[in-house]
């Protein structure tokens, strides 16, 4: 297969996620699959450092800024794969994701609040400051997952 | 469980992927997902950019810019995952990704290379440019697909 034709070809098999307007509708299993992806994504930048602000592993400002930028991109990428269209795929998320989503809105909206402040204050270099921001973006995420995502 | 405690939980339960040196090694299963979920998301950005580029969907500049952003994170998310200790873990990788690491890097090298020449050309906002590198860019993913991952 040529590498243009491949392309191609990927793109019709993939779908289009990011804009549901301009592209042919994206397959529920596939905005699942793509919003998990973005969750385990954020996981694996964020959770060092949260290991780092609570003193079980040594604070890093190279890894910290560096991962800083990268989350400042993450935390974008999941929302738009909470579609109506997915409630019947199989994954953790609860019911009140749909039947209640102003309160789904106001938890995104804290979190991307904190997740803020965390990459305001990683860009400023201070340590203190960071490990506050990590610790209290960390129960942002906390919170979400509490209330719109299964208990494993 | 409390969300502090929650968030230690899981910083324990899936590893760090960010800093091996730092954070206790992760499995090789926690690196295939990541590395897996860093690709589905270069996938739901670019591909969409494709259909553009190649007329079959209409160009949208503000969606082009915006992806550009998230791709400038993306392209880097993938490949401390492509450790050896995964090369036990099921997946479309070929072994010559670890039996050429130099023809593995190099194909990264140019995918680097093509994905900042797109990211600049969008920045520039010319659209004719931007077509141009997008189409260089999914020569150098379908490049290294090619070479590296396994038809299906």
């Amino acid at each position: 297969m040529s590498r243009k034709i491949f392309g191609v070809a990927l793109a019709l098999a993939l779908g289009a996620g990011c804009s549901l307007n301009a592209i042919a509708q994206v397959k529920p299993e596939v905005l699942v699959e793509q919003r998990q992806a973005a969750m385990k994504l954020q996981g694996k930048y964020f959770f060092p450092l949260v290991a780092m602000a609570q003193g079980r592993a040594p604070y890093d400002a190279a890894v910290v800024a560096r991962n800083a930028g990268y989350l400042d991109v993450l935390i974008r990428l999941a929302w738009d794969g909470f579609d109506p269209s997915t409630q019947g795929v199989k994954s953790r998320t609860l019911p009140e994701t749909y039947s209640d989503s102003a309160k789904f809105k106001a938890a995104q909206e804290t979190m991307f609040a904190e997740m803020t402040k965390f990459v305001t204050a990683a860009k400023s270099g201070n340590e203190a400051s960071t490990k506050a921001a990590i610790n209290d973006a960390a129960k942002a995420c906390g919170g979400c997952h509490d209330a719109f995502r299964q208990k494993q």
